[in-house]
């Protein structure tokens, strides 16, 4: 899926050299002063784009990229067909981290957002029902019938469909949310992920420059944290059911018709398919692929890819009836 | 335990013949057109109420229920004494939530309460002390000395014991609490279950017209969610007292003196005895009865009805001389 | 680690005869009535406190505490030198609770704080940003270039360094916290433990006189809920970071470049140490040791010291590579 790229402002006129001084890459001569368009994972990626390649576990997306400018590392550039243009750099994802920020200078600050429109501002919103003391940032969207509860906050370019029904105390930022939805009290959805790199000294956080896509007919329970893409989105799709306490990290993608329990928790980048349902307390690692119709029990710890029409228990998870089997 | 029906508008006049038409039944002859005065489960409802039958695990409360009038399937008839009137459907619980909305008809409204009263008002409580910016609705009943922190919103139709502290940015609807209760930041209590039938295009939400009743003497932490009963009510007694970020269901019922730690999550309509303790992390599964005394340990899920006095332990939960034995 | 007490008003002269009267040891001929200073834990007082040993565990503090009164039970008091003054209980911590609620009077105060200062108030902060609906307490000190995002409430004596964001509906209290700090929307850091002594009629509430103290260049996410300390502090090390909905309880003291992954949660009072790496929903239990630059898989379940430079996995956790070899 294509990523919404609406929220963050992007550098205009970004050339291949400013990038080669970025990542310290010394031989300018070898490459060609392109204009590159943005930084985007290898599917998104266009051919003026820039992407990156930090694993051989990628490699059917190396394949199929559009993308004609590529970082990689020695080790890793073997894989790569010579019409690319690489730059080697010994630490992908760093180089990708401080690109991003390159690209979106205002990416990795952390401040609440301040940009607050007064209270009669709100007038421009028809039919719409306010709580008090709901604030709203700039260019927030709201569909027809919706309704804003007490003391939420909607910031700066949220697009919120019809007849959403968002509760008390809600915080909602770089999101897209579609028609019919439901978020809960307490609910904290677009917020950046918990991607770093560790330091010493002071960790370097990761620009999360993604956003929250939410499908129709979706309900979000209460109390829960659904954070924002790095470089791709986090979605959530149509008519899903989600609980209270639950936990999605960045940029996991969740498909159609999924009912999930209280208090599961998703790592990052894993992708789940449709009519998927989970059971309460159940953890999902990062960047696994669930398939379609999949029952995972509660309290599952799924650490590997689980195919589809398959039901899986434990810790790890397995087969159901091996679960069963082995705890008689 | 009688369930408080306080809080939603039923529909007074409601006959069978009505009834028959929700629920598709065509052979109206059959049938004498009885004036209905509730829907309610097996051991709530009386002569004049419908209740259900939907699987053979309730023979028992069946075979004790008061009322006249069962839905149930032409599978499960058998068991059905032929005094009662007999209401044949295909799926008795879809059943069961139309009937449902049609005797409460606001019962699925899922906007945020806007009957909010004026500041000034908040006058008529005596010896109660209120922060900042709380939002209290109509009727609401607040005991001497008790005090209810900034931000913290208390819907309409609350009653509220005495020598209460809530504290800041609380939420609480549909709910009866004792006295000398606490209920730290940030939890929410009373919203609605998460109960609705899945649908390929859109899920069809189950009705909670039940409440939460709370005891004396309890201290709920921060960050709960407890979530009101269906038909029935979720119960917390007199002297429990729960840490931070756990996770109640509907139709939970749970008995005196309980201390339940950090996280624990407990799924829809289980019943958990008197002094029963139970570990950080636990999860305890759906429609199971843990007796009184029990010690549930620290991450354990519980998957079974657990007999008085014994102490459990692991995934799935075991008795705790099993568990140590087996992971010496 | 020393412990700061900085928010919690004392009794200024406490006599060893008031002490002997609150625990009703009788015989007061037998002690001279000194002066006592403050009641504190075996490596924190000096030697005019009182403290106390309850567990055959501690001896080894015991050997080295320098103060001159020991609060015991009759059993564990033959492991105490003769130098030291001796007083007898049954039950130990059940007389520190009675005792540190007669030295810090209210301590036990559970109401939200209402000693709010006025918004014009807030010009004496230099260079700090804030939202809306902000309410600080008493001598709040904060920082330059710190901002407070919208609804949160920073309660009275709390400090805060320079260059932190704090997010929205954030609630600190009892707490000091370093420079480069983000405490991201809903975390609720410095509320009281989850410590009590039960009894069926009305469990006795144990005073929680320490902080929440946190070092420089830490992150925590949304929805944490970070215990204070009972007798001890609880302590975040400098450039941890910790995702969303983790608890930490009261006394836990983590270490320096820890990464603590969603829904994680810590029992009181465990030892933490640095660069140790956590994977979501993983369990610490109470009172344990777990060394440097230690990695526990997501969902583990701790319940044993760890050692330095160990990974561990499971639940109960064990060795990694045993683990992965048991679940082949």
């Amino acid at each position: 899926m294509k990523r919404l790229n609406l929220f963050f402002k992007k550098r205009k006129k970004v050339y291949l050299n400013e990038i080669l001084k970025i990542l310290k890459i010394k031989d300018k001569k070898k490459y060609k002063n392109f204009l590159i368009n943005d930084i985007l994972n290898l599917d998104n990626a266009k051919k003026n784009d820039i992407t990156f390649f930090h694993s051989s576990k990628y490699i059917d997306l190396l394949k199929n990229t559009k993308s004609s400018f590529i970082i990689t590392t020695p080790k890793l550039s073997s894989y790569l067909p010579k019409s690319k243009t690489i730059l080697l750099v010994n630490n992908v994802l760093l180089s990708v981290a401080k690109l991003t920020e390159y690209f979106y200078p205002n990416s990795l600050n952390d401040k609440f957002e301040n940009k607050i429109i007064k209270m009669n501002n709100k007038k421009i919103y028809k039919n719409v029902t306010f709580g008090l003391n709901v604030l709203l940032g700039e260019n927030v969207k709201i569909g027809e019938n919706s309704s804003i509860g007490h003391n939420s906050i909607i910031e700066s370019n949220v697009i919120l469909g019809k007849n959403c029904n968002i509760g008390c105390n809600v915080i909602i930022k770089n999101s897209v949310i579609g028609n019919n939805v439901s978020v809960l009290d307490g609910s904290i959805i677009g917020k950046k992920g918990f991607g770093f790199f560790p330091d010493k000294i002071k960790n370097i956080r990761y620009p999360h420059v993604g956003i929250v896509m939410i499908g129709n007919n979706v309900e979000i329970g209460c109390n829960n944290t659904i954070d924002r893409g790095s470089l791709s989105d986090t979605i959530i799709g149509d008519n899903c059911f989600l609980d209270n306490q639950i936990h999605i990290a960045h940029n996991v993608k969740i498909g159609k018709n999924c009912i999930i329990t209280a208090q599961v928790g998703f790592a990052g980048s894993s992708t789940i398919g449709n009519n998927v349902m989970i059971g309460g307390q159940a953890g999902v690692s990062g960047h696994l692929k669930i398939g379609n119709n999949v029952k995972i029990g509660g309290g599952s710890g799924v650490i590997k890819d689980i195919p589809n029409n398959t039901k899986v228990m434990g810790y790890p998870a397995k087969n159901i009836k091996k679960f069963i089997l082995e705890n008689r």
